[in-house]
């Protein structure tokens, strides 16, 4: 693997994964990763353009930044890129009114989407949300459509709370797909729309920007299709098999988002 | 399409799917439907040979049959092959002590079992049962494990009760194949060794016999692959898109079972 220097040369922009890099989420709100909050600081001081692009849609934008600046965190509303907003522009645009399977958390984001009558569904990380009655009753509205239309907010495996792994919202966008024989729109990481939206809204393109993520296949994978690097981070749901993945390779491995910004900051173009 | 004599020619023991074929499942012990009761009296009044291959998992096979018998079947327990004693039976041969998300109605199929310190998952269709909180034990069972391996009883994509379509225990074999990154083992319609053991019960051979089902894929698709015969039934959770099918064609489409059975019983070889 070339060094340092040449795998960071040109970068000006850095999109941040949230869950997992600068925290991990569980009961009472989760707890800030070692070292992260200084990190963000550091990274915000420099030159370089920072968004945060969050698969995170169990909380609304508003009350996710209101845990990280709880936990310390110089973040604001406007500095993040996340689902659900992006799900309601589509939403409008294409004149479509979901059933919406989410999390109570980030109901409040919808709130200005017509319901009646839905033709669609949308999913989202429903924790404890996606009880049997309600996939069943998600099941039954794709069914009775002419032309089933599903939308997920990502597709992650699962993420890490305090308490352990968690199933993400992927694996209940599967179980859909499979039993109504459809396949879901995601919205959200892995695709190059919302990567794209986020560089876009800092003004830099692919190829100088550089995603620091947990997730091998979402943060890292998601990134390098769109044109862009990415590090993987050893925190949140990072395990040791990620680094001989059979499909992605990260731009390199970081113990953590510290590690991560020090290199950074050390081979930027002056 | 070829005659019915043709199609039928040399058929020696018929396999007959139960939910969706004989009943429809529901509260309140669920319904017969029309016909079926007096087609499988006939049927066991003639020469050919009849075995009852379902995937039925949220009851134990007394149960079940004490269900069917109330509703006038001619049916016993010896009659009938299920995925969940079939499932034990692998579980015994292969010294595997399963983590159960199953039905609360199935588990006395289990009593012999021994759990502790599961080294495998195995999943049937739980309904209320899959709540999340129980979708992520098994998840997280799984992921503990070096080799983890999951059993599905069948991998059916819906079914349908009186009150309307339900989710079956396939999308949420999908959504823990996927959140785990491995592949089920399916007992039960539509894996090979489980009609041929349906089959071995009446000592029939495969080109011998036909399957009646309401399921274009686990009972008609599953029984040809197996070197059956099958005919689909316009009953249960059949679709009138059923009919074309991208990759499966039943060798025939009847109303009923009762339909079925009169085709059966006129052009059987006398």
């Amino acid at each position: 693997m070339a060094a340092w220097a040449e795998r960071l040369s040109g970068v000006r922009g850095v999109l941040l994964d949230i869950s997992g890099v600068l925290y991990d989420s569980g009961t009472g709100g989760g707890a800030a990763i070692a070292g992260s909050v200084e990190a963000v600081a550091r990274l915000k001081r420099s030159p370089l353009k920072v968004r945060f692009c969050t698969n995170e849609s169990q909380k609304s934008r508003r009350e996710l930044v209101g845990v990280l600046q709880r936990l310390g965190f110089d973040i604001s509303e406007g500095e993040v890129t996340a689902p659900a907003p992006a799900t309601c522009q589509i939403l409008k645009e294409r004149g479509l009114r979901p059933h919406l399977l989410i999390h109570e958390g980030v109901r409040s984001e919808f709130d200005d989407i017509d319901m009646s009558n839905p033709n669609c569904v949308v999913i989202a990380d429903a924790g404890e949300g996606f009880s049997y009655q309600n996939m069943n009753r998600a099941f039954q509205v794709l069914m009775e459509l002419e032309n089933p239309v599903l939308i997920s907010l990502g597709k992650g495996r699962y993420y890490k709370e305090t308490s352990g792994l968690m199933l993400d919202v992927g694996g209940y966008m599967k179980a859909l797909e499979y039993a109504c024989g459809i396949e879901a729109e995601v919205v959200g990481k892995p695709s190059p729309e919302f990567f794209r939206s986020a560089l876009q809204a800092i003004g830099v393109e692919a190829h100088q920007a550089i995603m620091i993520g947990d997730d091998i296949v979402g943060d890292v994978g998601g990134a390098q299709q769109c044109g862009m690097r990415a590090l993987q981070v050893r925190t949140g749901k990072f395990r040791p098999g990620d680094e001989h993945h059979p499909e992605v390779r990260a731009d390199g491995y970081v113990d953590n988002l510290a590690e991560a910004v020090d290199l950074l900051l050390q081979h930027m173009d002056k």
